[in-house]
């Protein structure tokens, strides 16, 4: 199975972070402001850009150190049972996230593109803490012309 | 062997990208200002930031098609026996650039964060070319603050 991952430092707290990924109100502010269901294990968040987008069931949290995420429904298709993990400590001065997006069925172009766009949504999630603002979709910052 | 991709899409040629990638003065543009030796098939270029850096050997060229260097050289140790993969083809209405660093020994926090640092020179290379200035070190986007 393939998979990417990333890794940003913010200077912020662990909990500021675990904030940001573990409720609605936190994920609107960098992924998309249409986001929906964020709780605890077991709950599915809905994520939309413009109408579709993915579903994701809450599988795992250790409050202010990891949130484990599996892929729910069909969209996208490349995305079918994939997982998303979201790990966190802090350093002294500033939070390590550690990111990482695995059990693709194939390491295609479209991972390529998903690879570079979860590393904006990370330096979303840096700037959103340290600036007091993301750039969650539909004002997310742009990798090529399509989408 | 582990490896990271990235995918994006540039408002401009293959011939500007593939330039941007085969001379010191492209190279400089948008990775290092410190770049020296770029050239044909067999040429080591040697990326510097603020003293030392890696030195990788061109091992393939097609000409706005398709780049490819070996990691010469012991800095960093983790790049040891890697490549690097640059490939381009027009689409109509944007030149899309597929990068892939690959033949690591591990997949660990390292590479995550080398990931991360790819996806954003992925980006200055696209504003290299769109906006008539990229964004090479020492003037790079922080992704934390250990860098």
């Amino acid at each position: 199975m393939a998979e990417f991952k990333h890794r940003v430092g913010i200077r912020g707290s662990a909990a500021q972070v675990y904030e940001l990924l573990t409720t609605d109100t936190g994920l609107s502010q960098w992924w998309t402001t249409d986001t929906h269901g964020a709780g605890g294990v077991g709950s599915i968040i809905e994520f939309r850009f413009g109408g579709d987008g993915p579903d994701f069931e809450v599988i795992e949290l250790v409050p202010n150190q990891r949130v484990r995420w599996r892929h729910s429904g069909d969209m996208p298709t490349a995305w079918k049972d994939s997982e998303i993990l979201f790990e966190m400590y802090e350093d002294g001065k500033q939070t390590i996230l550690n990111f990482s997006h695995y059990n693709w069925a194939q390491s295609d172009e479209y991972l390529a593109h998903c690879s570079t766009k979860w590393g904006v949504f990370m330096m979303s999630i840096k700037s959103c803490i340290e600036a007091g603002r993301g750039q969650p979709f539909p004002d997310d910052v742009h990798i090529d012309f399509d989408e």
